[in-house]
């Protein structure tokens, strides 16, 4: 494996009660894995764990270790249970202090709102020691950046936001090309196909997504490489198999 | 703490690359999530892992111990990359058998559609030894308990039939109960009530839910315990509160 075959891996740990009591449907998974794939970084797991700091703590030792970056998104605000801090930088072994851009941003957004700095809104000043900032352009309270540690908003325009500000900026690999090949046809009549396909790509995973739409059945099968010529010759297979075995399929995917 | 007073727990694993790729947008935890509310069981923890045996296993076993209960989504369809039965299979120490229960309901399912049962139809007949069936009205392939631990189809729709079949059926607690109020007010202002008043009220949780809609920021502040009284003197102390430093609210939420 050379240096530019290196797979670069993030996880993702989502913290909130409100997801896991159904009240907030997620939305932040979906926007971050995008996002990264885009940045040739690919993710690897994510994990919603609830607002204790215990879970955080274990959460975030597990994964940071495991892979190249790890993001979480959501209790970085000003109220009670916005604990991401302190667990992370009890995770890192380091203390929380408050960190005199952060403070300085907070002063100047406040400022301009007319509104006062009070005790809770300089709680988002606060960041594990040692920590760089993000920038949020929404609201004045930045993100957080600890060694291969990123601290997100749970917002999702304001998570957008601050992915936007980290655009570029992290080391990744080539990104995953994928193909979708869509056919009206259930996956159970082309399963074989799709095995035999994939074992003789070895360097490309076939994905077989199936859905049930305007009262039929059918299947998106994605192909996966990182190399734009496996990709090819993988897809080729694939649908000229299709082809020879009479199903009718939509490049492109339906 | 008396019997009644355990708190039963779920945790869910969601299997597919398409989450982690940003392809598909899970719409199983928030269901799951919701649900599990209703039976009195709290979703402790949720992890989206990869199509990959190792990290399936792992995932299983980390979690069946910690909690009462443990479902997953995805990966028991008919292809290639359908792995759940033998990743689970595996972390509980049993082989992967056909179920003579399922083989009958998936033959009763294609003959009606006038299909074969193939190969690959046939592996959705597939469970760890010792294992009850869910039944599955959409599409003949059934859901699959053993022990504690229960796997459903990753297809919303379907997900949703497996879960109605499993309604009353696992045992529970007292149902978490939750009220919620709302605020045209930025959290940051309402961030030492909120603490003080969760504080004197030890068996509720307070969450605070800030958003940004028409041009104005707000938050829902939503307030959960499982006894009934204390929730409405926890809920009449937070209003209390708002209404003596000045902040309109909105009962129920914005």
């Amino acid at each position: 494996m050379t240096a530019s075959d290196k797979i670069w891996t993030a996880a993702l740990i989502v913290i909130g009660d409100e997801i896991l009591s159904g009240r907030t449907h997620d939305k932040n998974i979906a926007q971050v894995a995008s996002w990264l794939q885009v940045q040739g970084i690919r993710l690897a797991e994510v994990r919603v764990v609830p607002d204790e700091q215990d879970k955080i703590v274990e959460a975030v030792n597990a994964l940071r270790a495991e892979n190249d970056y790890l993001f979480t998104t959501g209790g970085i605000g000003p109220t009670h249970d916005d604990i991401t801090v302190d667990a992370v930088a009890e995770a890192l072994g380091v203390p929380v202090v408050i960190h005199p851009e952060a403070r300085a941003m907070l002063e100047r957004y406040y400022k301009s709102i007319d509104a006062e700095l009070n005790e809770a809104r300089l709680r988002m000043a606060r960041v594990p020691e040692g920590a760089d900032l993000i920038p949020n352009r929404m609201s004045g309270a930045p993100g957080i950046r600890r060694g291969n540690v990123i601290l997100m908003a749970g917002v999702p325009h304001i998570t957008a936001g601050m992915l936007d500000a980290l655009t570029g900026k992290l080391e990744g690999g080539a990104p995953l090309l994928t193909e979708t090949i869509g056919c009206w046809t259930p996956e159970s009549e082309v399963a074989t196909l799709l095995r035999e396909v994939e074992q003789a790509h070895e360097t490309c995973q076939i994905g077989s997504y199936p859905f049930f739409r305007d009262g039929k059945v059918g299947a998106n099968f994605v192909i996966r490489s990182t190399s734009q010529e496996d990709l090819k010759s993988c897809v080729d297979s694939l649908t000229d198999g299709l082809a020879t075995h009479g199903f009718d399929f939509t490049p492109g995917g339906i």
